[in-house]
């Protein structure tokens, strides 16, 4: 992996994937999509240092991830690791928690949207693993070194409005860390850490759209950023534990707080 | 505004920008970048719904926003309109607060990276009006219509690492409402905003990296998100007040519902 700025980026998402369906190898439809884009478009050819960039909705449509809306609500349980916070409102409660791959999202991260009627979907079993596959396949296919980036959408504390993020990762520098380079003053960059695979999966996310069918971008010009090795995946990129000062709602943590004084105070 | 998906994006950081100093004309010595890259690079003439991402330190550098150093925490003081969270580190303590422009940062964003030795930057008087400000300056100059966003660096929760975000905006539908759209399934989006001008920010902050004194990108291939008016700006991305669930850390909550039943239970 080289570093340094990139003089130019391009993110495409090829049109043309159908309807993911269960027990659909997924990496073989993605690899069918990336030749046939190639074939129209050869300026598209992957090459080595691109990264793909997949939305998790069509991982899960893969695996088989779909369950009854009906059971939504034991489905977000038994996402759940931990419930950080929760709110009522018109519609019921929402439950912002902890899932079992460490990310904090609303409802666990099952999701009622592009998914057939009377149906959610649960996010992939374990996105740092298709994300692998992806890459195995594009390489076996193309003979290029890609990185591989599984997104999602969340929420954000502070900030109105949702945001993609990468909750999978293969072969791409998840963290950007800028330790030990210096700043145009020649003075250290002590505390840049970049989450870069996040602002990947941002990228893509410009031109794929909620609700275009284009569930794969490419993004061109990061090859600092592709790795050799597989790497550890986006898990690297949650925060949990003592280093996590939101590991309650407000709300919560102060309601906690105000029973623990009356229980022992 | 048109809607719908994009096609292709590129993004690019044109180099050349010198040093900005306190006084400097920014939105001019931004044209005189943006013209002088176009006549090496004729392909990237500015073009009608192209985005500019500015990277708030100029911004702060032309206002001279500069401090000493050790006036740091004094400085931080004066940004802060409520702290949401500190912590003791080895090095001192990290205030986590509410700023006044609304945003959610340690240290209310006043940084030391890029700064002449010896002192700190804070952020813009009122980013959004700066944004204004190289939009009309980019519509006189070049007779195109562009929107504008300006970017800075912040940590989130639950997250590891950085990114960048919309701290203002001009031209540039920064939320992307998709409700009333349908997904491929036909049925309504119903709950899905688009935090349109972070990702762009997060975009370009890809190409512009930390290191590399390229403070200005061009996105182009967003058109859809560019709008006549110059808009509310990146203050809308801000969510505060009773919609906040995560006010206050988890340890500050907690300590003062203790305090709350020990003074009034």
């Amino acid at each position: 992996m080289t570093s340094g700025p990139t003089d130019e980026l391009r993110v495409w998402a090829p049109a043309g994937l159908g309807e993911v369906r269960p027990g659909d190898d997924l990496p073989t439809l993605l690899v069918d999509l990336l030749r046939a884009d190639a074939t129209a478009r050869p300026d598209r050819a992957l090459a080595d240092g691109d990264v793909l960039v997949l939305t998790s909705k069509v991982v899960s449509k893969a695996e088989g991830r779909v369950v009854a809306a009906a059971d939504r609500e034991q489905a977000i349980t038994d996402e759940t690791v931990r419930v950080v916070a929760t709110r009522e409102h018109a519609a019921g409660v929402t439950r912002i928690v902890e899932n079992r791959l460490g990310l904090v999202m609303a409802a666990a991260g099952v999701d009622a949207s592009n998914t057939p009627d009377g149906t959610v979907l649960l996010l992939p079993v374990d996105p740092d693993t298709s994300a692998r596959a992806v890459r195995v396949a594009v390489a076996a296919a193309f003979g290029v070194r890609v990185g591989v980036v599984v997104s999602d959408t969340a929420g954000r504390p502070w900030r109105q409005g949702v945001a993609d993020l990468a909750i999978g990762a293969a072969g791409v520098a998840v963290l950007d860390d800028l330790r030990g380079q210096v700043d145009s003053f020649g003075r250290p960059l002590t505390m840049t850490v970049t989450a870069v695979a996040d602002e990947i999966a941002a990228a893509a996310e410009l031109v794929k759209g909620k609700a275009a069918g284009r569930p794969l971008a490419v993004v061109r010009g990061l090859g600092h950023v592709v790795t050799v090795d597989d790497g550890p995946g986006a898990r690297v990129l949650v925060r949990t534990g003592d280093d996590d000062m939101f590991r309650q709602g407000s709300a919560e943590a102060y309601a906690q707080g105000w029973k623990d004084a009356v229980e022992r105070g």
